[in-house]
């Protein structure tokens, strides 16, 4: 990707759309972040990124990590890239100022890492875990450890890893089996096997910072019984801890990246937080973690959109309708519905993660109580919403990229393939997406009975709906209602229909953000010339044309399976008002 | 994908649900073709794909084909698997008896074809084109390249390549460039450069045999002044023809078929068919070509599905609604939901797939012109809803198959990430899907007005449609009709929406499909145990609740974009029926 290319438009959104400086401003930290500064960081950011990150792209995919005895050697180019990384600041960028840290807004800290993955997803798995690690260790750990860790996570002279996943529990964290044992000197015996650890052994850094969960002797079975252990590589003393990387694994992508088998032999650790409460210690992070895994899906498909948009206005194949000659498949329908659908969704979803990333920082910083507590509401619902319909539409979006290259897509040349294989994974990790869906429906929404869903919605700040997205959002409420319903005479019920309730959610929650984006381009053919209307026009239309229909598909899929619950027949017509069933 | 395990439900769709021994039986070549017969066929042939070709399937990927100086050499075990695929007289299975073959339906040719695609699509590449190649040259060869080159092509003692592609001309093979130049002595002179030609070059026969696509001089241009060529790499007197192999491409997948540009440079070559009708030559194959790429995309997932089940019935993680302890996967309804709706495209893809290979063969040797025409028109207008539509689920259902592995299906391991990365070449060659989709709508449907459309819905044999099917027929032939005006006002309408109408085909398709499936499976619990009734009863409803409701999605973004062709605005209601339209 070039964020370059990007960087106009996501200036754009941030100023024109989301007032995202208005809104930082507003919050104590940030008062003197003004839109100048965020610009010049931003441009900074582009040019390191088009300059020391993406050239690396293609060589990192072929060379891909290699493992010799216990090492893992990175691609060419990657460990001074990584050098080049930390040294110029970059993890710092959101961290305290009284860490050290360059203290700006998250949001800011999201389009480097959206522009990072679109570049060379590979290679940003590395620094992708580094700021969740800042804060945990910022918020959990002891203040030795703190003195110890801290700077240099903050700084990213050193990386760090999560190590949950064990080979018989993955989406499951209950089943770990990894123990830590307290000695009498205050640290901890680690032992047990983790797998998929991305940069669980590498050559980018002199240390990596392990955070392990495991279970302390005695602590009770399942998800409650899990603490957190910080398990360096190399110990304060300068000698290797007994931590040692088995094998990495041959993927069908993301060959930059060493996604490990740890094995923790008696290794030194540290107790992180309280005793049992390892996931809560993890959860600090897992919001941003989930937007960042979103941002890649729209990283890796504004990649492909790039590329393919570029092929497609120098490939000359047939007649579009109405021509004369061949055409440039740019004109063809086929080919313009594409890219104008994905670019749907790049702008849309950009709305929304950076909404996120704002109400991320609203919600840790405001000064108003129910402005933090609505924050924390938005971040809760909207989050998993995000990263399942983000990392899906990174995924089969850039396959619809790739189709635009024919033959040529399927090629390596093109560097498109290897963005469809790279972005598979984001459905996967962080929470499967079909986990995000039940977390959403039945964690979050259900919880309360729709109540923070439907607050949400009518919250939704900005340009007032039209008729039509009004109706949407009702149908949304009232379906959620009956779902709370019927959920209890059929508690299997929201876990079949959760990735259809989701995927309603997301179109939405991405109308809305269209309704935004459509707002801040008034046509005034004095001012604007065609072409910059359009640029958002376009997109506009292809949401409302091609995306957005698939709304009423989903509620009607969800609908059907409530009648299905309730055992209503068919023809009698389902009452959908809320509070009629409520009364049922 | 073991084929065995596949053998009972085809055995079952062949006999109960399709009866097509007895179609079959009822054209005079195939008339001493029993059903015992070809269930033993299909017996070997089931053993022969489980023992000597799956088993090359990740070694294939994992090896894949070496390029050295114009030599291609394919994977360990590739040759000697090839050899004993020939040499067993696999190739000869559909061809003529008074060709050597044993001259059996086409439909147990595409079950064979299904199952080694599903087995290893790679290794498949090679003898896929075998079969055209053989009609082609049959049926439009000079008498004396037929005594030279048909023994040996039926038998597939040489395999055959289609060279089409030109750097510059993919889909538009119009642009072709590659010329033929008559020499006094009936020989041609072939000059050109060709790309994508799979099994170019390779060590699996002694010899390959090109058909190339080329102009002759002062041919016209366009895709009307292309002739054929058979181009062989050796020559009747053993000398190697001046056929080269530049190189092979890099792809996302399908390693074991080389993928080889072709440099012809003054090779020796002979006329095939007339002058500058080469199309027509090489379209003779393209019904049967395409229907094998759709029974790819079967294969493929059925393949996906068998991996997909098998973990789910292994691996426990989490509780399943209303469990006490730790469940295996496939009790989780996303999971459930998942298996179920990709059983439901397998088993309803197989019916629309067997059943258009009995119409190739019925509209071949049909004693009656009136059921040739029909078996025509069927084949003409499925065709392409197969293609694409099953390449798309090939890909797409192997991707939620690959989802339920979590993030085991992103490694290696396992072999479906190179399920998914195999299956994604389907949607691409053969003709791209969206050009099956305006293949479908504007040459083919569109062209009569929809009457032979209207006519096959009409004439779908076997159970009648239900109230709620026999609507969706209704609304697709209005949708036609209302197409067939509204592309008159804008010429572009139809290439908009070819993929939506293509999709709601292929759903009335199957959802007959369906319901021939469910008419064959009456619940007797006398003769029948449950888990045999719902074999098929799972699948049909998981079709009628997770599938079948994007009829209503397509239609509807096909109306909206009509309607906006019209240019009646939204709140005028557009009369839907045809006649009246046809009035205005």
């Amino acid at each position: 990707m070039q964020a370059r290319q990007a960087l106009a438009d996501i200036q754009h959104l941030l100023t024109n759309v989301l007032q995202a400086p208005a809104q930082w401003q507003a919050l104590a930290p940030f008062a003197d972040t003004d839109a100048e500064l965020a610009a010049q960081v931003l441009d900074e950011a582009a040019k390191f990124v088009d300059s020391a990150i993406a050239p690396l792209q293609r060589s990192g995919d072929e060379e891909g990590c290699r493992f010799d005895a216990g090492q893992v050697h990175t691609p060419a180019g990657f460990r001074d890239a990584y050098q080049a990384f930390w040294q110029a600041g970059w993890p710092l960028l959101s961290c305290a100022p009284d860490d050290g840290g360059q203290g700006l807004p998250a949001v800011l800290e999201c389009v480097l890492f959206e522009w990072l993955a679109g570049a060379n997803h590979g290679w940003t798995m590395a620094p992708g875990l580094l700021h969740g690690a800042y804060e945990c260790i910022k918020h959990h750990a002891s203040d030795e450890l703190k003195a110890q860790y801290l700077p240099k996570i903050a700084t990213g002279e050193w990386l760090a890893t999560m190590c949950l996943t064990e080979a018989h529990a993955g989406s499951d964290l209950g089943l770990v089996r990894t123990r830590g044992v307290p000695q009498p000197d205050g640290s901890a015996r680690v032992n047990g096997s983790k797998i998929f650890i991305s940069g669980g052994e590498h050559d980018l850094t002199d240390n990596i910072v392990h955070l392990v969960l495991a279970r302390l002797p005695d602590a009770p079975a399942g998800p409650k019984g899990l603490s957190l252990f910080l398990v360096p590589k190399v110990l304060p003393d300068g000698s290797r801890n007994a931590v040692v990387c088995e094998r990495i694994e041959e993927k069908m992508g993301l060959h930059g990246s060493p996604t490990c088998v740890m094995r923790f032999d008696d290794a030194t650790g540290w107790l992180v937080g309280e005793p049992n409460k390892g996931l809560n210690a993890m959860f600090v992070m897992m919001n941003a973690a989930r937007l960042h895994v979103g941002l890649q899906g729209i990283g890796l498909l504004e990649a492909a959109w790039q590329k393919a948009s570029a092929y497609a206005a120098e490939r000359r194949q047939m007649r579009a309708p109405g021509a004369t000659d061949t055409s440039l498949i740019q004109d063809h329908p086929a080919i313009r519905r594409t890219l104008q659908t994905q670019r749907a969704w790049i702008d849309g979803g950009r709305v929304l993660a950076y909404h996120t990333a704002l109400q991320l920082d609203i919600a840790k910083h405001s000064a108003n109580a129910g402005e933090r507590a609505a924050a924390q509401r938005w971040c809760a619902l909207v989050t998993p919403v995000l990263k399942a319909a983000l990392t899906t539409e990174g995924f089969h979006g850039a396959s619809a990229c790739l189709q635009v290259f024919g033959g040529h897509g399927y090629v390596r040349e093109w560097g498109i393939e290897q963005i469809v294989r790279d972005a598979r994974v984001a459905m996967i990790y962080e929470g499967t997406n079909e986990i995000q869906a039940i977390d959403l429906l039945v964690r979050k929404v259900l919880a309360d009975g729709g109540q923070g869903l439907a607050a949400l919605l009518a919250s939704l700040p900005g340009k007032a709906p039209g008729a039509a997205a009004r109706a949407r959002r009702h149908t949304l409420v009232e379906i959620t209602q009956t779902l709370a319903i019927a959920a209890q005479t059929d508690p299997e019920l929201p876990y079949w229909v959760a990735d259809d309730y989701l995927r309603a959610v997301a179109l939405v929650l991405l109308e809305w953000a269209w309704g935004q984006i459509s707002a801040a381009n008034p046509r005034d053919p004095a001012s604007a010339p065609t072409s910059a209307f359009e640029r958002w026009d376009q997109p506009a239309k292809a949401f409302a044309q091609w995306v957005l229909p698939e709304f009423d598909l989903r509620t009607t899929i969800v609908r059907q399976r409530i009648v299905q619950a309730l055992e209503i027949k068919p023809k009698q017509p389902l009452a959908l008002d809320g509070k009629a069933l409520i009364a049922i």
